[in-house]
């Protein structure tokens, strides 16, 4: 592996094979052994958007692109595996030169998406293509949640800055570095997650917590100090008294005078709206117009939504938790559908759960500067519109593309966003979905299969 | 690090030192600026439970401990952080040489805890003791978050096998195999995650897929093949008709006569609990009565409980997603506070976020094998009850214990949930939460530093 790709993907240095349900791999042993290794399409979808989400910004390419690339089978992993008793020697020999060789289509990294639309489409031997589902959806589903979630956020604020504060609750090291990339794509200003700022040169940035105030004698002291390293920082003024927290910053440049150079100061907690308001009062009052208010405690969307309307004060938004776990939709409905097996196509007909066969392709149409509609086809299809999903693997190997380069996403993400029907950005769910047209040829096909199966 | 640590520990060996947040790393060097470096006591605690949540299994520890014990700046880190030009050189050359030297109490994993009760203390250097706050939260949210979920789902499955099924919708790789040791520790059967049974010895088990079946020229010819190869398999039967499935194993059970060792089948959509007695029927009529039904698909704790109320005739669970992401309650509200520095209590006192000064212990109060009451008080103080914090490191090495061995977690957990109140196992929020009381004597140091602080 070298280094530049090691420090893509530093949470898949532990055997990425192992990252998949044991179905797989039972499944993948009785493939194997019945010599069932024809070339398979198999697509991965959201089967539909969240209540409370009227379009996903596409994330995670960049980690399944590596993870398929470094697929392999090391020696300690095959000794787990033969210690659990269920698998043949020759199997596992057989696994010791696994490795993906199949081509993928994907969704560019920050791609407004809609449900049924393919992020991923993989045509690979079945074997090879079938024991990547799980990591494939982990990976799609954890980063495309996050990107989707702070695509809202960033709406809400209207312009403001956003600034990523959610690392200490989210689920693990890596939970968090990887949102933190997709909240990058998706448009915030910075991240207090130093580990994703190391890792993908996402800018950093952060002030000071309460426990420093209150460490030292006095507020007012712990200010001083902390300027006099810091001399362009934001204050936290809420660790006492709000409003005495912001005359103490009022003193302070008094006393300092011209070499008064702080920037912001920070609420955290109590009514975020009336306290802005007051802050800004005081600052003002004072010749303090240019020193920024910076809330954070507990920010969602619907917070942000709710202060602005209410008048607040507020430049800037630090954003914890709630978008840091995508609080009111913690999970999006990815699956991994086989679609065609050896050149035939394939469906499930499941309650709730059918699938489109074959491999596809998504169109989106464009009049006058909006998108308007897309039209879910076969791959071989023609249609107006732009077709979305770009080869981004051959053989195994990687397109050179910027389908999943963090920078470019997140152009792509500002671009897609401005392009979206206006109505599609508010908080609610619109009544009218994004249209999502299935091309006459695609729905023939499917209404064949039904008719084979006898449905 | 020894080989053993490693094992645990998948996911700290890129930089731990910079899984924090910014602002930890310039008021780590504003202290040392400052020479403020004298002990300091941080208490870890959920400020209270979430509405749906009536107690929560401690969890997290173990991990906690390895990045204490290994927390380092690696040149690269310094590098990094270097680059970022708000530290010094002098500082920087400080950090090469940091570690944690500092004492940690704790909950041992697998004890039932509740709001307010600190589940990791702290005594150590300024500078040691505020740099970690980011890591441990996120390590005793995430995993106590995981643990706390599954043991409800377990209360609602009675005695019935639970699976892990959640890895594909977890956030990310680590998210998935540290939540599927929560979930052992809770009490689970096995996992679907077989880098978690790698990791940490947890049993793996699972069964097939729809496409499995898909890819073969029939369901009862797919059903044969896995079954030669796995003849103690569960059989997934509802990829086209779920009645026709369980047919087709009737009908196999039939052909292979004493040959016929399928253990269940598996339910995956439609009207479980229907469906469930409708197969039953079948299995029985045909004298199958040793096939076990085991369904899957969206379950939690309440679509169980709801299960069981209507008669289904299930025997174990797959739960995935919404056990996975604790969707119900997906983040605790844990928090990290300075409780005394330089010998001198300290505390917090901004609204709805208050704190108790100094170094605390929990006593437990057990009256006919039943939980009763738990005493919050300072760490020096005597009362009735068994002490639950437990010390776990001195001086930055771990202490011999076996507060987080993931076995003697899952005892403890099973111990713990047979002596509590009955009303707090069931799935609503109780009217009278377990007791949590503060000692006169906490209470009464609490009221000095409000008047001192003229609140």
């Amino acid at each position: 592996m070298s280094d530049h790709a090691k420090r893509r993907a530093p949470f898949l240095d532990m055997d990425p094979a192992l990252f998949t349900d044991f179905y797989q791999l039972t499944m993948l042993q009785a493939y194997w052994r019945e010599d069932w290794n024809k070339t398979a399409e198999f697509s991965l979808f959201a089967r539909r958007l969240p209540e409370c989400r009227n379009y996903l910004l596409a994330c995670g390419l960049e980690d399944c692109l590596t993870y398929l690339e470094e697929l392999h089978f090391s020696e300690p992993a095959l000794e787990y595996l033969r210690s659990l008793g269920h698998f043949s020697d020759d199997f596992l020999d057989w696994l010791k030169d696994y490795s993906f060789s199949g081509d993928v289509f994907a969704m560019p990294e920050g791609t407004a998406i809609f449900g049924g639309e393919p992020v991923l489409e993989i045509t690979a031997p079945l074997a090879e293509a079938q024991l990547v589902e799980t990591c494939l959806i982990n990976r799609i589903n954890a980063q495309t949640l996050a990107a989707s979630k702070c695509s809202r956020v960033l709406t809400a604020a209207q312009g403001r800055a956003v600034v990523d504060f959610g690392l200490r609750r989210m689920h693990g090291t890596e939970a968090a570095v990887k949102a933190a990339r997709a909240f990058y794509i998706a448009g915030v200003a910075s991240t207090s997650n130093v580990m994703a700022g190391s890792a993908y040169g996402i800018p950093v940035s952060g002030t000071m917590a309460h426990s420093y105030i209150q460490a030292h004698e006095d507020e007012a002291q712990a200010f001083r100090r902390f300027a006099e390293l810091y001399p362009e920082t934001t204050l936290l003024v809420d660790t006492y008294n709000t409003l005495e927290g912001v005359r103490n910053v009022v003193r302070m440049a008094q006393e300092l005078g011209p070499d008064f150079r702080v920037r912001a100061i920070r609420l955290d907690s109590g009514d975020l709206a009336d306290l802005s308001i007051r802050a800004r009062d005081i600052l003002d009052a004072a010749g303090l117009e240019k020193v920024r208010i910076f809330a954070s405690g507990n920010l969602d969307e619907y917070s942000i939504s709710r202060l602005r309307r209410s008048g607040a004060r507020i430049d800037g938004f630090g954003v914890g938790t709630l978008m840091g776990i995508s609080a009111d939709s913690p999970s999006l409905d990815f699956c991994y559908k086989l679609t065609s097996y050896d050149g035939k196509d394939q469906c499930k007909f499941s309650t709730g759960k059918e699938t489109l066969p074959g491999a596809k392709q998504v169109f989106r149409v464009e009049e006058d500067g909006k998108y308007v509609r897309d039209i879910l086809a076969g791959r071989e299809e023609s249609h107006p519109g732009r077709p979305l999903l770009v080869k981004v693997m051959e053989n195994g190997k990687r397109i050179d593309t910027d389908a999943a380069d963090m920078v470019a996403a997140r152009e792509r993400a500002r671009e897609d966003l401005a392009r979206l029907p206006e109505s599609l950005l508010g908080l609610e769910q619109v009544e009218h979905p994004y249209p999502v047209e299935i091309s006459e040829s695609l729905s023939a096909r499917l209404e064949r299969l039904r008719e084979k199966r006898g449905k």
